[in-house]
């Protein structure tokens, strides 16, 4: 004999058995090994951190700079180096995968990235700035400079750049966090960048 | 007498008074106050925190739903409450125009949010999971659930949800930072709920 259930006594006690979400693991989720990452093909992003004071705001950039697969960091001026306790915290072993440089001084940085063929782009608030919403993305090299917690992109760092990018707000507060900040700008570049690049 | 410069002198010697940026002050910006922050339009949009254990996450979370103009946050479970100094050193100020609820137990927050008529998302990486990018968003009452740094969405809050959204990532590791993938999220809700809602 076959067992009839009417509909909206399954949708009622079962519908769990059809919906259920279940969480993959790390291994599930299947990412990329150190190695693997250091040989694979990035976007043409290199992220420029100009005097960030906090080592959370450090660490959080190098964990996205990871998951977004962007080419490389630029630490500048006063931006702690790994390897680094406090950093490690925040990046959990992003700061082996994602390949960094240092410089002193963030116009040795600009000078760099404008001779090797980089647009150079400022995440900041000014008179000029694009709303990051309207930013289209290509395949040029491009860099994303991203400033102090306090006192933004450097005016020294601004003369270097081709445009500023400005996160729209609508709240009371001057600006997000750095770590926030750097992720939506690193989240827009990569999921346009990458649909161009032919899925990395 | 008119003085001629040639133009790639002026080119090389004063570019500068053409294109440098200029940062916007506080005032310049024209944010809202706090008391006009509670009374304008929100974003139909609610924010649940599912046991975070980070002050710095839960402080980031406020900042960015106050920059976002987000509905509400639901804070539950060991998510801890404002006032607290070390959530107000990230939050600066923006747990005091975000309106907030506590629910110790997460399930009576998301039955609450069902009776209200909210749809309900979880961001976590599952089985069913749709990608970010791929997620439309429409002006219906949307609930999106932020889970623990460790074990993400808890399996009893997964049960309430409609659906699953995933941040696609290309690296080494598990995930974002919690603040960031907050902050990511958020942010492709509010430039496409935004745009629904004639511009809040």
């Amino acid at each position: 004999m076959l067992l009839q259930i009417p509909h909206h006594f399954f949708e009622k006690h079962f519908k769990f058995v059809l919906k259920t979400l279940k969480k993959l693991s790390l291994e599930q989720l299947n990412r990329l090994s150190t190695e693997e990452f250091r040989k694979s093909k990035k976007i043409p992003l290199v992220l420029v951190l100009d005097d960030i004071r906090s080592l959370h705001n450090i660490g959080a950039a190098f964990r996205t700079a990871d998951a977004f697969r962007i080419s490389q960091i630029y630490l500048c001026g006063i931006t702690a180096r790994p390897p680094h306790r406090e950093i490690h915290k925040t990046a959990l072993g992003a700061t082996e995968s994602v390949s960094w440089k240092y410089f002193e001084n963030i116009e040795d940085a600009l000078k760099k990235l404008r001779s090797d063929g980089y647009v150079i782009y400022a995440v900041e608030q000014t008179d000029k700035s694009v709303l990051l919403n309207n930013i289209s993305c290509d395949q040029n090299k491009t860099a994303l400079i991203v400033g102090n917690e306090v006192h933004g992109v450097s005016d020294k760092a601004l003369e270097y750049c081709d445009l500023a990018i400005e996160i729209p707000q609508a709240g009371t507060k001057h600006s997000l966090n750095v770590s926030v900040c750097t992720g939506i700008v690193l989240w827009h570049f990569y999921i346009n960048m990458n649909d161009l690049c032919n899925k990395i």
